[in-house]
């Protein structure tokens, strides 16, 4: 171990981006529309209105290279950002490879992951239009806590909806929420005998914005304007990798469940064609590596408009493995547009393989990944090898999107030989 | 708000202070020395010799003004340091005060807490020395998951005694030890229907170690060498609040269970006497407002050196308040002498009063705080409320200990009224 080599990069805080990159007008294709449900045609901004501010709709469809940060989402958002940029020597070190690994360290926000960036913004806008109340779907919890979160920080009352099977089995979600302030049930609201399901909470949480004056509805990813506002973890990440002395990344990698972490680390270097874009996703949910590109509804009930993404069908219903996050039928549009132009490229892990590399990174670095990160540093450490096999150097960036320190009984299973192979 | 208004002051890692800071020599007394349990006379390093290794013995008997920080101990460190040192403008606003409140964010480390500083610093010596195995004790688990991270880092096998009804009631923290490679048991080892104590667990940690050659134990507060390693929060805290613009804080304030986050926070700021040092403890467990001054053992059993501490008595047993890092019958003699001599103060709160404190400002800034930190937040939000009461500025600091995401269930308990007032 070299002595006092530099280690993290971070940045002062006035240097924290001012507007998001958008990458709509970068695509290599232009982007097909979001068919409305029920005519099948392209859907316009009055057809999202009773779900979201306009402004966010604009966002959606804007083709402007990059859309201004307001001061009030800074303002918050500097409670954690700029995030630091860590080099892992010390796994290297345990690899033996000559690749340099750095990784974007999002964990340290309020909720634990990168998905409080776009909720502050979404918040913002959401009180800026006058919103009252938000509801929002949740899976185990990663999203309606950061949401909760974020709606505090604006006073904006927020309801998530709680798939009932996390609700009732992984309670500490649901306290995080709480103690923000946010109203937690479990869905489906009228069948309390059902599990549910990420569709049935998300059908739960379109109605009850869809029917009320005083609300809105949030998501949480595959959405452009959630892909534009985690860009920012990437804009950062490339001044930083210039502090730690790189010119690029020769691979960026993100765990894909929606395609939010993925998008906010990679698409702020799409333009650079020498830069490869790596989707990490799990065995038993292969949306890019095994699903069709088509148009899909979002949801399980099919209230959502239809989007055309890699899916695997709207009412595939995947296993109930840890990394919760990235159990989705579909994908984002931009991002299954990237891998179906050959931009991007996937690859797709079992679930004991991701917990190894989870292990081996906690082992020599200290933070305990997230189950989806897991995914992440799973196709960086293999990089790493195949850097190693050829003898090459290689500059392996990757997001650490969140902790794992509210699913601690998945690594129990695995620690003791009782993960069960998905 | 006043956006773009400074908010998180961060140090970038070539700033990471290289020496600790050493309160001995500034003392405003001499520090009576510890005696042998059996013998009552003054312990020489030759007593200590069988449980330390002796670099750690010297630091803890050391009147050098400063102790340099070795380079692999920075390399680990700078994991995750410099921390931040946050305003808490929002906290603030909340408050209405003209109070102006800093806290420093020990809560990135790995494993959570401050503990993690001296968990490396003692790994280090230990490995130095040729030590092959450590035993410690562990009551909710802070401490011990810090050690046990340290010695993945240096290869050192970890062997953590963990207070049995902690071990069954709240495995998290055991989940952690255990990915980070350590071995963990129930306290006490030879009875089962024991539900063990901090006491029984020092015991059997200390036997371990003192009947087998190749091991060594630790302590994660309360001696002189452990407080020496917590420097390192508050040096680089001075140097932030210069980034800031701040000359001094009027007041530091730390929550204190054996005293090592407030020693870490509040020695350096020691000969400044414009500054208040200020500690915080539960009204369960008064060790400094209510105990006597005087020579007790360190542990229940009586197997320990006798410090000159206040102490509520060595066979006193607190009850289970969720901050189980202030359930200590003693205290640091250092921070004791301090407190004798009147250059710091300590108040006490109940429970309560505590988790109303960590909620406001889980709402207002984000991070839920551990139990221990909520009785810091507490008094500073007090010190701010005087200050506000008298129109006068006030500059606070107070130290952000740990997080709370391993005790939500107190959390809930509070958030739906069935917090015990202990």
């Amino acid at each position: 171990m070299t002595s006092n080599a530099p280690t993290r990069f971070v940045l002062p805080q006035e240097r924290i981006p001012t507007a998001w990159y958008n990458a709509l007008p970068d695509l290599p294709a232009p982007l097909p529309p979001p068919l409305h449900p029920g005519t099948k045609e392209p859907v316009g901004p009055a057809d999202l209105a009773p779900l979201f501010p306009m402004a966010l709709i604009e966002q959606e469809m804007t083709q402007a290279p990059t859309v201004e940060i307001p001061g009030a989402v800074i303002d918050i958002l500097r409670l954690w950002r700029p995030t630091p940029l860590l080099r892992a020597r010390r796994l290297e070190e345990a690899l033996g490879t000559p690749a340099r690994i750095y990784y974007k360290d999002e964990s340290g926000s309020p909720s634990g992951s990168h998905k409080t960036n776009t909720a502050v913004a979404q918040a913002f806008y959401n009180r800026a239009d006058g919103t009252k109340r938000i509801a929002t779907e949740t899976g185990a919890g990663q999203w309606g806590s950061a949401l909760s979160f974020a709606c505090a920080q604006f006073g904006i009352e927020c309801k998530v909806y709680m798939v009932r099977a996390s609700y009732e089995q992984k309670p500490y979600r649901r306290v995080l929420m709480e103690t923000w302030g946010a109203s937690v049930v479990p869905s489906p609201v009228d069948q309390p005998d059902h599990p549910g399901s990420l569709g049935t909470a998300i059908s739960d949480a379109v109605r009850d914005a869809a029917t009320r004056d005083d609300s809105h509805y949030a998501l949480g990813s595959v959405l452009n304007h959630v892909l534009l506002h985690q860009t920012i973890i990437g804009l950062e990440a490339k001044e930083q990798l210039q502090l730690a002395g790189e010119d690029r990344p020769d691979v960026v990698i993100g765990c894909c469940g929606g395609g939010s972490n993925l998008g906010g680390i990679g698409l702020p270097f799409l333009t650079d064609e020498k830069v490869r874009l790596l989707a990490v996703e799990p065995s038993s949910c292969p949306t890019l590596t095994t699903g069709k590109f088509e148009y899909d509804f979002g949801d399980t009930a099919g209230m959502t408009p239809l989007l055309q993404m890699y899916t695997l069908g709207h009412d595939f219903v995947p296993p109930s493995i840890h990394a919760g996050g990235l159990r989705y039928h579909g994908d984002s549009p931009v991002i299954s547009l990237l891998v179906q132009e050959g931009r991007m490229s996937a690859v797709a892990y079992p679930q004991g393989k991701t917990f190894e590399a989870a292990v081996q990174f906690a082992r020599a670095e200290g933070k305990i990944p997230a189950p989806e990160t897991g995914h992440a540093i799973r196709a960086a450490i293999d990089e790493a090898l195949a850097a190693k096999e050829s003898g090459e150097e290689r500059v392996i960036l990757f997001n650490y999107s969140g902790h794992g320190l509210l699913d601690l009984q998945a690594y129990d299973d695995f620690n003791h030989g009782r993960l069960i192979e998905a």
